[in-house]
């Protein structure tokens, strides 16, 4: 997805909150602000927002002299979810349809995302999970979705952010995870899943988990690994977390299966749906393959 | 009042908001919302903020060709004013307290100002005049103005926008407008009233009607005719609407009235008050002179 005119007083907007959540020094926060202003004013509107995303936070980073700094955010994120697992496992294993019950909580982990908004509380995590419990997932989709995880030969999970990817656990539980790789982001960004947020989680005892080497909220391939981007190729499904891996990836040329809430109008408007949506979105490539 | 980090991202959405009020070109929107990068980049923090409305709404009328955007979005505000107006007079007559009706209804006409918010509709102005019937005025404040009223010599009443410059005249007829002038700026800017709306509000029948040479969605007197300049130095006191000139007027040495709408986070905590607050409000000055 392009950045759209839309994308720019948000990045404003979301350049300051990030600096303010990270540093009480003004003249810090003023000099992301100021460096962001410079940017988004030579920005090339065909590159996804989360092109964006990766330059900010990288003055954030910069500016801070902090490589991670929302490391704390990140713990808080993984707690949480560690403390609300016990229960989703439990109403996951009681559904009529676990399969979807699981996708419902890995959507609903999509809430805890602090590119969009940066004060996400534990009673929003807590509202998300209880609109899942009964959110419509197109069932049209979902049959699809059933079917091209059976067919597939080599699956792409890609992780979005920390706490969330011990929700998507639940769904990784129930894929088959001889055929699937997790994929993580290389480096801390924003607060998005690394390996050490895979590790919270438990993943690498149940399934392969690989990093995709870069520090972009999202997944840009020629800013990957090579590693990653060879494995990208040789996948034939992948399953995408999240809007900045929705935002990078709607154009590939590969079969996805999109799980996020749309947190953010110009993406709703892109996918079609209602902001605050639970989405499960394909991207329909390839349009006369097999399921 | 100086610009705060807060406003810069503020700046940047409502350059793009006021774009796409005035015209459908993207190719416009896009050039005065780089304009306004390229501009809030280099701002010196201690200007206030109308300062940047001034400069952002010049790209608009360049970019755009039209002088005066705003133009029908003026005349709706000024015909909707009209229509609640005999409703207003009314009601201020029957009052206890016609002045104190009058103040209630003039700063609930600050609700129609397109510079904090594009898109005001009909129902925000209804709504804003509903909640002015009973809305509470700081008492004190409120006899320290009839007695500010009356013991001054020379009064200047600086109006904000089009169509409240209507609900500003329920209060104008209840004020010795012998002593008194209706300032309106020199030139379109955003929607604030000009001449022309003081006249659609049939002021010049009823009182002197001067206008102050500028363009700023505010009062910066540096910037203003040296005819408006010599005439701010001889009154003695200011009655002010709305944020803008609050934001350029409120560290005068001059003792001011504020009549306004707190209508976004950085004036309401400058303040000290919610956001949408009716506000009527005592610059303080001088701390002992006469009342």
């Amino acid at each position: 997805m392009r950045t759209y005119l839309d994308c720019i007083p948000c990045c404003v907007r979301q350049a300051l909150d990030a600096s303010r959540m990270v540093t009480d020094d003004v003249a810090v926060q003023e000099r992301v602000l100021r460096e962001t202003l410079a940017l988004v004013n030579t920005i090339e509107f065909h590159r996804p927002p989360p092109w964006l995303g990766q330059q900010i936070h990288r003055f954030l980073k910069t500016a801070t002299g902090d490589a991670d700094p929302y490391r704390e955010a990140k713990h808080r994120s993984n707690r949480l979810a560690r403390e609300l697992y016990p229960r989703l496992e439990e109403a996951v294993h009681a559904a009529a349809d676990p399969f979807a019950a699981a996708i419902r909580f890995a959507i609903a982990g999509n809430t805890i995302d602090f590119g969009v908004k940066t004060h996400i509380t534990d009673a929003d995590v807590r509202e998300a999970v209880h609109v899942a419990e009964t959110a419509p997932l197109d069932e049209a989709v979902l049959t699809r979705f059933r079917r091209a995880i059976e067919s597939a030969r080599d699956i792409l999970y890609l992780a979005d952010n920390a706490g969330e990817i011990l929700f998507d656990r639940l769904l990784i539980e129930r894929l088959p995870t001889n055929k699937l790789a997790v994929v993580v982001r290389g480096q801390p960004i924003i607060n998005d899943a690394t390996r050490e947020d895979a590790e919270a989680a438990g993943l690498p005892a149940i399934v392969e988990v690989i990093d995709n080497g870069s520090d972009v909220p999202g997944t840009i391939p020629e800013l990957c690994s090579p590693a990653f981007r060879e494995r990208l190729a040789r996948c034939d499904l992948l399953i995408s977390k999240g809007q900045g891996n929705y935002e990078t990836l709607d154009g590939i040329a590969k079969r996805v299966f999109f799980l996020l809430r749309a947190k953010c109008p110009v993406i709703a408007r892109h996918i079609g749906c209602e902001i605050g949506c639970m989405v499960l979105y394909e991207n329909g490539y390839p349009q006369d393959g097999p399921v």
